[in-house]
């Protein structure tokens, strides 16, 4: 039946998986909270004119729009007229599905002015791109973005990379590293040999390094026009390697007096200056001047995160942007942030083993030998409930004990408190792990041993 | 600036109000697990065809339908064409924002017939609907949704009505009250009396008593040209006050030989045995026959809790729905659930400030002295962390301590920890919550004293 599937590129999570997928959220958190970040939520619509032309014109093809309510298509719907005339696709479309969570964190700053600064939020939501299907490419998608904004500090981009870091290690993440890159020193270099009229060229170009190599990135930067001296000493320099100290000081006998290099210099030692006070073990983190990332708002360092072995690529991204949130506010904010991607993450998780055992939600099945004992069934779940463990009673008339246990089985839930009316004349309960792991407790001990029971299983498990 | 605004009825969450939220849905979550519901998710998106024609015309009206990508429209967008003419509503749209989580529910189990069933599912997650703006109605809003599938025992009906009643209980309810109708035994009142054909008016009359009251009712079926002694007979006997059993005892006589009365009175007899043997207080429940819920799809038991001191109507609603999952599976699955709306109980938590203190996110903030001292701040911060408190590191260079000690107030951060050259030279760190309250420690006792001194607080203030 074709009509009842999902929309394309989006998908329904069934429990083992959002469990999962609440396991690294969850971790997310308690990481983006420890460095001080707190949480908001804006809406996941917003106006079309907030969103038009913020991802330039690619990204506007990506937006999902929404139809104007009450406008004569309604009456086509209705069958009350046969056919529409469209002149303006504004008198049709007024708001569309966000595509990220950085502009609408841009238009939020604007109506909350009064928050203290530097605003220090996190954000793990929906988004949603139309792209054209491939691959571990969703259309409906999460991010988890943290950004500083008010600050142009690289104290701010420094904490932002650790806080990176630690996110990634706490995942169980062990073979990455954040590459950081500086729009400004790449702008220096292209500039101070005169080629500032090819910059965006050489950025688009150099960004692909990583992807094409060093003649894949000189044979588009010819196709590009860009004259083969530049091509030359810009790669040259943007791909030396090293220790960052010996990098910058390199590259300062050639930057110094463009105003762009003072400065990017001077941001470049201070953000890893910072790294070290941090303890950002250095395996983690290195100077990249390749990297430039597609997005045009950033304005200083961009940083992205790799998983080196296996070479699976990036799965966080960010950059400062201290233009973005002025088109907004009319001010300038200066901000910066990352942007983890979470169904990325998660796959390469999945495909490494990376996720621990995180169970069953369920502890316990409440099973009834027969239907003279249901309302004991029911009494004795509460009981259990009541003491704190996560229980399951009879949801029907039982037919025997056997389909309940293997509707136990099929749930992945370890323990069955079994009631019959030899327990209940008793005063008893059985619990059982499987055939020939059963023991009659008292029923008012039935919590305590039930949980007893359920400690002894995880031990014999690990 | 009119374009900057948040679309009509969708909001922002500022950090204090999203950690209300989250609290609300943790508690939430932690409730639903212990009565074993498995968390899923589905897209916010559905297709049109899923989502037509399930809340009646007045719902399709109700829907944020979104554009299909790639059509003439496009090009209207681009400028390349002046006017379009569109000639069916299906070639401009075809899929449309989720309007609740039960039509996503049974088209999620259409595809996932491999799940073991009874399926017990919890679902927290956004809805749209383009309503009519007033006060405490939303366009964008959460529902949290339980629902029990595979079973037409009433057993899975009690439980959700357990459940229900746990939830608020835990959040700090105390004056409310779930009252449960059945569709069949009003059916079956009609019916006795040969009123079949009134059976909808019926209902749509009766359930408005509560608003309107017993003269309203009347007034409104004599409009319906509902004859007066239906009107009389079923009012009299659908609005009988006293314990559950004298009225299902009463109705007995009168309902003997409808096939609807006779299930309807087997199935409420064995709903209300299985409540109180599952232990839920009398008080928090009543049988109600003029409850009866709007949507169509209910086929047996619905219930509505009610806050009744002060009275602010309903806060959760639900009931069986045995036919609605077929429409998409094919063969029919019963099922039972209801949905919590997380709107209106934040709303009246808020007016009854029902909200315990839930604190800054962040315990500690790390103040520099002045610039010499900032990287030893970052480092002491790293430590902090490290030590699992959560804390706050100078996110730009610092010009003295007073802007950092009226940053922290602003936040609500209880804290802060001092560093400088003379503290760095000591090996030591200056804890401080208040000019009168500050005390100095040896910087490797920093945590373990700062977490002294949270708890401290901590109990001062309660």
């Amino acid at each position: 039946r074709q009509e009842y599937r999902t929309p394309r590129g989006m998908r329904d999570f069934a429990p083992e998986e959002k469990r999962r997928r609440d396991w690294v959220v969850g971790r997310m958190r308690t990481t983006f909270e420890r460095y001080g970040y707190e949480p908001i939520e804006t809406p996941s619509v917003e106006l079309y004119e907030v969103l038009k032309g913020k991802m330039g014109e690619e990204g506007d093809q990506l937006l999902f729009k929404i139809l104007r309510r009450g406008t004569e298509l309604e009456d086509l719907r209705l069958g009350k007229v046969s056919s529409v005339t469209v002149n303006r696709y504004e008198d049709v479309v007024d708001s569309a599905l966000r595509f990220d969570l950085t502009v609408p964190f841009a238009r939020f700053l604007s109506a909350h002015q009064d928050l203290p600064r530097p605003f220090k939020r996190y954000q793990i939501e929906r988004v949603w791109r139309a792209e054209r299907q491939q691959r571990g490419r969703f259309r409906e998608l999460y991010q988890c973005d943290v950004d500083g904004a008010g600050t142009d500090s690289m104290l701010a981009d420094a904490e932002i990379i650790a806080l990176t870091v630690e996110t990634l290690l706490d995942l169980g993440f062990s073979n990455f590293q954040t590459r950081i890159g500086h729009r400004k020193l790449l702008g220096a270099m292209v500039e101070s040999i005169g080629g500032q009229e090819y910059f965006k060229d050489v950025c688009i170009s150099v960004d692909k390094l990583d992807k094409i190599g060093p003649e894949g990135v000189k044979e588009e930067m010819r196709g590009r026009g860009i004259p083969p001296e530049v091509t030359q000493n810009v790669l040259e320099r943007a791909s030396l390697k090293g220790k960052w100290q010996e990098i910058l000081d390199h590259l300062e006998k050639s930057l110094t007096g463009t105003q762009q290099g003072e400065r990017g210099l001077a941001e470049m030692r201070e953000l890893f200056e910072a790294l070290a006070a941090l303890g950002v073990p250095e395996k983690h983190y290195r100077l990249d001047l390749c990297l430039v990332r597609g997005l045009d708002y950033y304005t200083g360092p961009v940083y992205e995160s790799f998983v080196t072995e296996p070479a699976i690529g990036s799965i966080t991204g960010g950059g400062r942007y201290d233009e973005l949130i002025g088109r907004f506010t009319g001010q300038p904010i200066p901000a910066t942030g990352t942007s983890l991607g979470l169904e990325r993450i998660i796959e390469v998780m999945k495909e490494f083993s990376m996720f621990p055992d995180l169970g069953a939600g369920c502890e316990l099945l409440v099973a009834a030998f027969d239907a003279s004992v249901t309302g004991e069934c029911l009494a004795l779940a509460s009981e259990l409930r009541n003491a704190g463990l996560r229980c399951e009673a009879p949801l029907k008339a039982p037919k025997g004990l056997k389909p309940q246990i293997s509707y136990a089985a099929n749930k992945g839930i370890p323990l069955i408190a079994i009631l019959g009316p030899d327990e209940v004349a008793a005063g008893e309960v059985t619990l059982r792990s499987g055939p020939k792991d059963q023991r009659r407790v008292a029923r008012k001990e039935a919590a305590e041993e039930a949980r007893r029971f359920l400690e002894e299983l995880r031990q014999k498990q690990s």
